[in-house]
């Protein structure tokens, strides 16, 4: 760690991983729990996804101090039926279900050819290509998503209803890395808007409107009123669909139950994640083929390509973060 | 019928049937698989959903004539694994296969939790809201995407790969007809480009590019050059997803593959479709919270609804086809 000529703090990218592990065992964690949620904080930063990254420590922090957040969780699955697991977070941070569903869903998925988890009880706060990724790592196909408080309204309204709710794909490759995606169903992620507003930028026309309904680039607007879809009431659509499968169909709170039950400390609602995981079967060569189609093109990247290419410089430049953040996480 | 003074044709809704029926047995169709297509046509007249109603009979009609699509398709179902239903649509129509496999297909995601079908070797036309309904009347929630002849360029490409790759969803609803959507990766579906094409109306901007890869409103350049995904990277990250399971996870053909084999008579190419039926176990519940919170909001109705609306002004006032349209259809 070092502090810059322009007051930012400058961290070694190795220096994530014992500073975050530090301080969330300060504010309660368990080892185990630390460990999950670190590297969960160490891959957004490795792979320059800053705003999963560091940026989320304030609040990771504020809910094991409220006490919101099960800083010992010890994740439970069982089995209702042959390919379903249902995962009982323990009221902790998502990362460490992650780790411990990952293999058995995987192994589900292979016997069964289809397999979901069910994980509720739970906090999430990150990305979500990381639980996708370990499932493709495992060979199988891994589709999750999530969702939040309000931030999106319904196809023809004006009032947030729908959380910024994430899908994240996975597709598993032979000796590379996995195709991901992890697209919130908003036009921008939150936590971009939440990015922008901190550092005083517009945005881009289209992101969101004021809490009148009205049209506006201003970040601090756009968070008191409401984001909007990608793509229209398709993208609304989408948005819907996770209310439906991370929400009903487990058994856990929609975006606007999760708000009403929460402490507003700074950290996530309790919310629950639908996890999809398939057999490719045969299907990796044919994948392949399409992969080379894509590539043949000028201009395009394999989805998830473009974060690892940010690793290098990450690895070389380090971190810089505002001074205020670095001392709310070293508290 | 009667020819009205515009010189259109009109037909009751109530003609639909017997009129597709006579022309499907004709092209070469049992009756098993002339019902089922005429089925779907005549839904898709009765929602207002024209693109996808007798304005597809020539290519139906096309296909059966030129021995590409097997008019006495028997599909045959097998379960390779415990939650996968694999269905070979024995180079017929999809609708047959759909007729088939849903109560199966049900009664495995009840049993397992969740279930897919991957079907195979059929030839798909159609609406997919019809397939994924008939898994909600079942009472279990449906997802089917289905891809097509290369129409929408990767993600900073400018050139055709993707289908325009519809997902549907349907979720059940206790005493009233599912929720559901049923949209197409891209801005606009490709059976309403070709009908601004043949009525001679510009598309809004954003919809396509020319061959050139430069933007037009013209949907016969459309049609030449690409369509838009919708919402951009987002709605080709979607459009990619449907290709990777629709195709290669299936073992069935991507869209270009697809486009590669097909001998260009009008009608479908060869491809498959994915389907995917969840229990939703007690979550109807919820869902029906959810919905209630969807239209609390003025502007806002229930995906399906705007569909189901069209029915009455359907059946009061029938249905206007061109001339030359009828004359395909009874040729």
């Amino acid at each position: 760690m070092k502090t810059l000529e322009n007051g930012s703090i400058h961290l070694e990218l190795d220096e994530v991983m014992p500073v975050v592990v530090d301080a969330l065992k300060r504010a309660g964690c368990n080892d185990e729990n630390a460990q999950a949620v670190a590297t969960c904080i160490y891959e957004a930063e490795r792979h320059g996804a800053h705003s999963h990254g560091l940026f989320r420590m304030p609040g990771y922090l504020a809910s094991l101090k409220s006490g919101k957040v099960n800083g010992e969780a010890s994740p439970k699955i069982l089995t209702p039926k042959p390919s379903v697991l249902s995962v009982d977070g323990d009221g902790g941070y998502a990362p460490l279900a992650h780790r411990k569903l990952a293999k058995p869903l995987a192994g589900m998925a292979k016997t069964q050819g289809v397999a979901i988890a069910a994980l509720t009880n739970t906090f999430h706060f990150a990305a979500l290509w990381q639980e996708t990724e370990m499932l493709a790592q495992e060979g199988v196909v891994g589709l999750a998503c999530t969702s939040f408080k309000p931030a999106l309204p319904p196809a023809g309204g004006s009032k947030p209803l729908y959380g910024t709710n994430p899908i994240a794909f996975s597709w598993p490759r032979e000796g590379k890395e996995p195709l991901s995606f992890d697209q919130a169903s908003a036009v921008m992620a939150r936590g971009e808007v939440m990015i922008a507003a901190r550092e005083g930028h517009a945005l881009e026309p289209g992101v969101g409107i004021d809490e009148n309904g009205n049209a506006t680039t201003d970040p601090n607007e756009v968070l008191k009123g409401a984001m909007l879809p990608y793509g229209g009431y398709k993208g609304a659509s989408i948005a819907m669909m996770v209310e439906l499968l991370a929400g009903s169909l487990i058994g856990e709170h929609l975006s606007f139950e999760a708000a009403a039950q929460d402490n507003n400390d700074g950290g996530p609602p309790r919310g629950g994640e639908f996890i999809l995981a398939l057999d490719p079967a045969g299907g990796l060569a044919s994948a392949e083929g399409l992969f080379a189609k894509m590539l043949e093109q000028n201009g395009t990247r394999l989805p998830g390509d473009g974060r690892r290419a940010k690793r290098s410089k990450v690895i070389a430049d380090g971190i810089q973060i505002p001074v205020d953040l670095y001392e709310k996480i070293t508290f």
